[in-house]
């Protein structure tokens, strides 16, 4: 049995909880986070504190909280030579306090509070500095998922950054296609089998290859037309910005 | 029993085939395409013809064909007071000649030769002159889709844009995050479960309301470290335009 502490009561860490609490391998001892108000949407069955002093002993401590904090909470733990590691895309490793053994354990994943989320697909990065820290969070990671990975620091920056692009960045277009329609007092309804369709077509193509639209075709009459439809528009340049981008990768010149 | 010829051997109209085939309630009495060799997709039961002078009768004519190529090839037709549509998002229904009775059947999908497309949940927008007309072509998308809606020309101007944006441009950002993991030899497949959760997210939570990451929370360490890595990159002018669309979307100044 694998024993955590979860220091943290935000969207990741009560997701982790919930998804450790359904397996028989992990044990999470005890969830730490400053403020008690936080700490109610842990699972009841897990112990709670709000004071550092008393965090409980544990194989692994996970660290759940804002990228900015990570660094300075790492140097707050009143304990030394503890496997301690974060769960953040975007910091490394060695941001962590050197009073502890580090790690990394980032699930690849967008959560939010209103939606349970299926640990099962959700590829786990981990990396450590020693081999038997490896294999722990290895485990630890297969105890909720069936895609475990070791990803160093360098990797993982670039993977974040390719996460906010198919995440945030995407998520930003639907949000525009959704308010064009709203103009027409036409139902955002009408978009989402194109938006399944168009995620789910990569799941067996590759993107460069499936690509398809006006900028693809270089059809200008199109881009023309929709560049007028955009005139007033805060998105008229990232369209124009966006069809230069395509245009460019199928070596079209516009 | 609706009568239709297709006009047009490419992916929408052997896609349109496959689907009026399947219906109790259409005969597809003849494809037309002007070069034998694209008629190879359409389905064997279905006569065809290279000659326009051949083409039979019909209760709807179906264009199928490039944009840039409907106005003059609808101008062509040996016949008049027939109804001709075409199935384009960005042309406008008076496009077509006026030798016919015109009007618009446009199903919002994105069409790939390689992959079949169950059309039930496809929305199909439709169009026309007169009321007798939107009623036939209301009951011709009744035979392949649960969602048939009357759509005007302006309506399906912008639609058309917003499904340029949520799959074109989405599309492209699938295959900018899948360049970036090629980078550091990491396989696209970790990013699957992450494009699809997007994409599930919106089908009952609003765009807007579940936007999350460094440009929303304006998290500018983070957008440093990844312009860094952008350095080289053309994507780096983009990562900085969506980010601060992002950012003014919900009122942080970067």
């Amino acid at each position: 049995m694998i024993k955590v502490v979860i220091l943290g009561a935000g969207n990741v860490a009560s997701n982790l909880c919930n998804a450790f609490a359904a397996s028989n391998e992990v044990s999470v001892v005890q969830v730490y986070n400053r403020s008690k108000n936080s700490l109610k949407s842990i699972l009841s069955s897990i112990p709670t504190t709000t004071m550092l002093s008393e965090v409980k002993e544990a194989t692994v401590y996970i660290i759940a909280i804002p990228d900015d904090a990570i660094k300075g909470f790492s140097e707050t733990l009143p304990f030394k030579n503890n496997l301690v590691v974060h769960t953040s895309g975007s910091v490394l490793m060695n941001s962590l306090s050197e009073n502890n053994r580090r790690g990394v354990f980032y699930p690849l994943q967008t959560f939010s509070k209103n939606k349970k989320i299926n640990f099962s697909e959700i590829p786990i990065c981990v990396e450590a500095e020693n081999k038997s820290d490896q294999i722990l969070l290895f485990e630890l990671g297969g105890a909720i998922s069936e895609n475990v990975q070791f990803i160093n620091s360098a990797q993982r920056a670039k993977l974040h950054l390719a996460a906010v692009i198919v995440n945030n960045f995407v998520n930003f277009l639907y949000k525009t296609g959704n308010d064009l329609l709203s103009e027409e007092n036409l139902s955002f309804e009408l978009l989402k089998p194109l938006i399944k369709e168009t995620a789910n077509k990569i799941s067996h193509l590759d993107p460069k290859e499936v690509q398809t639209g006006p900028a693809k075709r270089n059809d200008l009459k199109t881009i023309e037309k929709q560049l007028h439809l955009l005139k007033d528009s805060p998105f008229k340049n990232l369209y124009q910005q966006l069809t230069k981008a395509i245009s460019d990768t199928y070596g079209k010149k516009l």
